[in-house]
């Protein structure tokens, strides 16, 4: 055995504990359809349980914190751009809440998606100001993306 | 009604569509330890994402993208702040990857989380070199916190 193939075989066996098993192979994204709806529904996930807290926040369910606030808003705009590449073709599996509206009208998808994308740096910028007036204001905007896109394109299982 | 409820009704129903629902109550970070459990393994799952791709290209699986190589370090190294506020109290569950240790030996835990943390800006300051060779190296450093710490805390199930 070479040494290269030593160390690549120690690389290999560390990247598994990271999860490599499930990630791309040579050119596509994701090896798997249900590798790509799992992967989109993740990002989901963290994006809501952030959006939540704020949620609690402005709905006066949690005390304001304006750090926390700030936090998870940048959670949100960081997360609100990843979802969408998992999405592609022949990601419509049957089990997931993707509607088949979204492969047929991917232009309408996309510029809701924009619409989100767009909106999560002001929520940051309205939760940077502090003032949880400002914050609620935005929030309330963010959440109507949400409920539109989901509208056209979300099915409840 | 007032025009505050019927405000805040319409801002309820947009928030449920953005998952307010899975959110935390009052105090609690989550509402159920189940959602705890959702939001880590939803955060690992972004991040192995994003890692598997970088390795991918490390591993001479898939074209080096130096672009997607520094994109993808910047999430590894985003979402590896993430999984760990889901670790609390309570929130060792059967059926998950999450071994007792992790709450019998909590300082430990948190001390691997720490050095993966501490490995991730590590990795994007190798993508933004754009040179392979130097995200190797910091890739398999990278994955031997991973690697060490499910050693230690993760179970096949």
């Amino acid at each position: 055995m070479t040494r290269t193939a030593f160390v690549s075989k120690k690389l290999l066996a560390a990247a598994l504990a990271c999860g490599l098993l499930a990630a791309a192979p040579a050119y596509a994204q994701f090896a798997k359809p249900q590798d790509a709806v799992k992967y989109r529904q993740s990002a989901f996930v963290v994006m809501a349980a952030s959006f939540g807290r704020i949620g609690a926040m402005v709905q006066g369910k949690a005390p304001f914190d304006a750090k926390a606030a700030l936090q998870n808003a940048e959670i949100v705009a960081f997360m609100s751009n990843l979802p969408w590449q998992a999405f592609g073709p022949g990601t419509d599996l049957p089990d997931s809440h993707a509607k088949p509206a979204i492969w047929k009208e991917m232009d309408k998808f996309k510029a809701d998606a924009d619409k989100l994308q767009q909106m999560t740096p002001k929520l940051v910028a309205a939760a940077k100001t502090g003032k949880l007036d400002e914050i609620k204001v935005v929030f309330g905007e963010t959440a109507k993306t949400c409920k539109s896109c989901h509208d056209a394109f979300r099915e409840e299982l």
